[in-house]
């Protein structure tokens, strides 16, 4: 069986360049966005869409089981937002099928939770979280540290939300995960090679 | 200022050999059981009674912070206790002021924040601990699963009431520590040196 990791990860902590970094250290196969632009191609929707269905998910009140689907109302937009996510985790289980693997939140720890795969959570303090992202892009560079302060709590929110509803678990919660990892004050690059003996022993 | 590293711990989850094995991978001093023999020589009191104090807090209301002891009635009960308490703190920063060290336990994460130490917390899922208890003990073997199960229960409700009194944090939220390691499955003497080496990058 392939051997996988998964990242859950806040926003602005590094868990996508620490998932990267991973890949190349182990040489395995690093999957993030390419699920969503993957999930486009068979659906022919846009990826820009597919990436608000997946990050957007105020309007499920109830869980959704992967392969046990279930909602009664017959609505256009919500079985096309199902779709998707079927189509999501067919996908992430191909691309475990295919290699080891890394893979970048999506549930993917829940999703393939028969490979066991080792399961890490990136976390860090919010001054660490806010110094990142100014480094990082310029997307950002217009809000204030109180609005982007705002900006991550809310877009961490939407990922709780969004894991909760999907697993049934809590967010972030240590239980779930082999390893948590706070890179508050810390270069990524520096720490990856002991993540990756860890992982190997 | 001397490096420290400081080990909260679910009971049964290895954290001692953990610390133990990683003050020996890293050369640093080793502090756990020391810390109450050198209370109760201090002191003059029994280890025993010291132990006593140490884990069971249940007789506090209300937060006490180190150096700010906040007491209204005159109980010579609770002043003696309140004096473990002191000294407890003063040995774990003369420890920490002599040599690098591994402290477990004892709230040193709070007590040493000045030294920024790297604060490890260990932990594992149910199976696991009732596991390593008895690989461990004679001391359970008597105990059913279900009473060792209410044995490692009550043993942490009492490590997180201690934890909260003296830090104002909850124990085991990892916002307070830099890892929280998942040692369920795993070999304790096989990860250490990943730890070491997450450690010193």
């Amino acid at each position: 069986m392939n051997k996988i990791i998964t990242i859950g990860r806040e926003f602005g902590s590094g868990g996508r360049e620490l998932g990267r970094r991973l890949s190349e250290e182990l040489g395995f196969a690093y999957y993030d966005q390419e699920i969503i632009h993957e999930i486009a191609k068979r659906t022919s929707l846009s990826e820009q869409y597919v990436n608000a269905v997946v990050e957007q998910q105020s309007f499920f009140s109830f869980p959704i089981h992967i392969g046990r689907s279930f909602y009664i109302a017959s609505d256009p937009a919500f079985e096309q937002k199902q779709a998707v996510y079927q189509e999501q985790s067919r996908i992430i289980m191909e691309m475990a099928a295919k290699s080891d693997c890394i893979i970048v939140g999506r549930c993917a720890d829940y999703i393939l939770k028969e490979y066991q795969p080792f399961r890490i959570f990136v976390y860090a303090d919010m001054e660490s979280k806010i110094k990142r992202c100014r480094e990082k892009g310029q997307e950002d560079e217009n809000l204030s540290d109180k609005e982007l302060k705002q900006k991550i709590h809310s877009i961490d929110k939407k990922r709780a939300r969004y894991y909760e509803m999907y697993t049934g678990n809590e967010w972030g919660d240590k239980l779930n995960f082999d390893l948590c990892i706070n890179t508050s004050h810390r270069t990524i690059k520096e720490i990856v090679p002991a993540i990756a003996k860890l992982i190997n022993e």
